[in-house]
């Protein structure tokens, strides 16, 4: 019976991935990049990602694809910030698989979008579990979190190219070891860049519209 | 194969509710009170947990059952905070079932032990779909996370019997509106108690504190 389990589990993954690899050529052929975007609750998903857009919209055409289990919020704050978005409802389902992009994007015309964010949901376990097929992961952890999250949730940390340390702004208020965050983190995934910024304040976006313009321009 | 699926599914849910049961009558045997704390990461579970203890190891027996994907070092603080403490490891699960909480009620003696914790994993997702064999479910919302989470984890606070408000003293650099959350919940949910609290600074841990007595008295 466990056996049965196990290799219904190893066939969804096998799938999951190949689907993972149809999303990345897809928007290839598009000429899209895609970022995903994974965070605990709360950890400024949503603002960090409105200050992003509004530092890139005048030179790249972006979307945002918006996963909840059944909210329809951050969609809507997209849309009144002027940048076209999908809101994806996981059906209770705590992060977004490479099926469910696949699906999303059949509805949802990616034409000349050079930059696709897909704000996953809040999670740091199930969402680092499955490849979504985008280009890139991108993990925020926010500074009343802890700086002992990296100890908590490896898997999330190990997948990720870049890891954005946000509300730095509150710094005062918690205690918050930088340089503990940054070898927890280089120690799981020694090439992971690890960047600190607000995106409420706006402090420290510099690196990051910089980390995503490289991406962009070696796409 | 989708319905085989969801038929698994279900047979797993029956199994998980009468283990449930089981859990909570062995409890009950034993006059052991169990309550299930669920939060995002970082949201403040250990710290809270930590004051708790302080106010109630006088007049009660404590322990507390640590649930992390791998990590061990909340259970050491709880060791060290002299109450004895077990780590469960889901291997990798993003929540506690009820079978797992028997496994480790197993290896575990509670004897004598009348208010046992049960620290889940950082989840807002996964930890409220199943019934952990908890006499009682709390959640813990920390402002920093933002008003907003009732509407996009619905079922997290459907189904707690009390909502914990912790880190209100960060409340001057956060927005969060305390009356709109308190709707929020109570229109998912109109019995559940809503306190607001820090772990931090111990500011509104009394009505914690006689909720937890109350529970005690009446258990």
């Amino acid at each position: 019976m466990a056996v049965k389990v196990i290799d219904v589990k190893v066939g969804v993954f096998d799938e999951n991935n190949r689907i993972a690899d149809e999303v990345r050529t897809y928007n290839r052929s598009k000429g899209t990049l895609m970022i995903n975007i994974m965070a605990s609750p709360g950890a400024g998903k949503t603002t960090t990602l409105l200050r992003t857009i509004d530092a890139l919209k005048d030179e790249y055409r972006i979307s945002v694809m918006e996963a909840d289990i059944e909210a329809s919020v951050d969609a809507e704050k997209m849309q009144a910030a002027g940048v076209k978005s999908i809101q994806v409802h996981t059906g209770g389902e705590c992060a977004m698989d490479a099926s469910m992009v696949q699906q999303a994007l059949q509805e949802f015309d990616t034409d000349g979008i050079d930059l696709l964010f897909m704000e996953n949901v809040g999670n740091l376990v199930c969402t680092a579990e499955q490849d979504t097929g985008a280009d890139y992961n991108v993990e925020i952890l926010s500074v009343p979190e802890g700086d002992d999250k990296p100890l908590k949730y490896p898997l999330m940390f190990s997948i990720c190219q870049c890891v954005l340390i946000n509300k730095i702004d509150t710094r005062n208020w918690f205690a918050f070891d930088d340089d503990a965050v940054k070898e927890r983190i280089h120690k799981l995934n020694p090439d992971a860049d690890v960047l600190f910024l607000s995106g409420k304040t706006g402090e420290g976006f510099d690196q990051w519209i910089d980390w995503l313009r490289d991406r962009l321009q070696n796409h």
